[in-house]
């Protein structure tokens, strides 16, 4: 990555050019038509990207403006983490109308403080007038051997990382007119992409991993679909925040909390090492269906989480 | 690049489906959280994106649906161009509102001819929904020695691809309330990027490149700003098309020709190869000013174009 080129003038790249001047050295390589990057030799590339719209993602109401950058930049980091790839940067796109202008270099500082996070850099930028705020974060890892989806196998187990259910909680509040509770306020506002955690999981054995922006059941269906394979997760397994049942967490999305499967995980280990629990949830099947059992009873699975509806 | 993999339920996962079918093989690598890539051992990666909103970069009435899709990609895959790479990807997000939605499969289909146009895929996707139709592209190319901005120095030469002014004076006949020359409209409506173009100027000893997205004065001063150097233009041999004057290509953005420096370059071998002229415009000077001469006189450099006014 090159070091910062100098732009002409123009208000477009007047706006750029302060953004980068926030950002500091968590940005490189901006200024050219492209950013350079480098990929060691073994490695593949991953790449992704993800949108935030105002009022379809998130309402201005619920987060800070800084909360509103770091959110939308580790929703897709956290692409990276399901395919167990290492960050290596990420391009920023912003549609900003009028009156969210002045807000600009508060949801650049969390944009920042996403990136410093798991330690890549902004490479890229695209300011554009709008009339609705949207952000698309485009992400770029390298990794030797991506995680699929298509890698779970019958009999290999079903994990998921840390607690689930908060952040979808924090939405029912406020879509309620309450307040949420702090500690699944900040889980929608500060997630965290598992990059390190995916990593680690990949170099032990991981087979497949997702994660769960959708729902638990909605994602693990995806898993399943692209593996050939079905699944059986047992509902008081599941890993939930204080203040939410189970059952509201199968089909809690808005998080960024991992799916994975693999033949087995040392759960300990992992959790001595990242601070989170790893939760064995249930089992990959041969029979194609996805079962969620409540003390042995299938319970009907719900509408999964959708942004397009 | 994997082949597709399945999709799970919901209708966020159904509009991308459709729209994968829709582009035939001209999708790869769709359906994990993130699209996997191989770089050649030697190469380095490119990346850039480019953002399309409704009346900020076209209104509704000007282009087809289609048209909408092809430019918002061609666009995007022009700074590829402008740094001498092959596509090697692309990324699409769309932001789409109730009343496009019906349009979206049209769109796709130029999504799908611009990248065919290159011979690339896109290998990810992203639908929301929205108030305000947004494509966002992210191109991902591979180039062993990227063209940059700042490789001018003085004494080089500077070219263009092309003839020049038409989008402009395209949107300059649309915002009269007329309609523009069909020659004119075309380069507005499907630009081409000049990809082939530029990897023949780079292995030719191009020493700086840039697209002329923001006119030509604006980023030759890009140019000559990231060079630390000034330029001098002949405005009269500034190459435009029928029915637009020289000074009015000066400052015409819209389009994706090529400026590029270089210390010599054979027009001759250039337009014999691929159809369309490289023209020598003027020279890189030592004094860090850019300067347009008409007939020895210089001319007053205007505003430039500028997406975020």
């Amino acid at each position: 990555v090159s070091d910062l080129t100098p732009l002409g003038p123009g208000q477009e790249f007047d706006a750029l050019r302060d953004l980068v001047g926030r950002w500091g050295d968590a940005a490189q390589g901006i200024g050219d038509d492209g950013a350079v990057l480098a990929v060691p030799a073994g490695e593949r590339i991953v790449v992704s990207n993800d949108a935030c719209v105002e009022n379809r993602h998130f309402r201005e109401g619920w987060l800070t403006p800084e909360e509103v950058g770091y959110r939308a930049v580790t929703a897709a980091l956290s692409d990276l983490a399901a395919m167990g790839a290492r960050p290596i940067g990420v391009l920023w796109a912003v549609n900003v109308p009028q009156r969210w202008r002045a807000k600009l270099p508060a949801i650049a500082d969390g944009v920042r403080d996403a990136v410093r996070a798991v330690g890549t850099h902004i490479i890229g930028g695209n300011p554009s007038a709008s009339e609705e705020l949207a952000l698309t974060t485009t992400v770029i890892g390298a990794a030797r051997t991506p995680l699929l989806r298509s890698g779970a196998k019958a009999g290999h187990k079903v994990y998921v990382t840390g607690l689930l259910g908060g952040p979808a909680q924090a939405v029912v509040a406020w879509n309620a007119g309450g307040s949420p509770d702090a500690a699944q306020r900040a889980r929608f506002a500060r997630p965290a992409a598992r990059i390190l955690e995916a990593q680690w999981i990949a170099a032990h054995g991981g087979s497949s991993a997702i994660d769960i922006s959708d729902g638990l059941v909605g994602d693990l269906s995806h898993v399943t679909a692209a593996s050939g394979v079905g699944a059986r997760v047992e509902l008081e397994r599941v890993p939930v925040m204080a203040g939410v049942t189970p059952s509201a967490a199968l089909h809690a999305g808005e998080e960024y909390e991992l799916l994975v499967t693999a033949p087995a995980l040392d759960e300990r280990e992992f959790s001595a090492r990242f601070g989170i629990p790893l939760t064995l949830i249930g089992e990959c099947t041969a029979d194609r269906s996805v079962v969620v059992l409540d003390r042995g009873r299938p319970v009907e699975p719900g509408r999964t989480h959708d942004h397009f509806g």
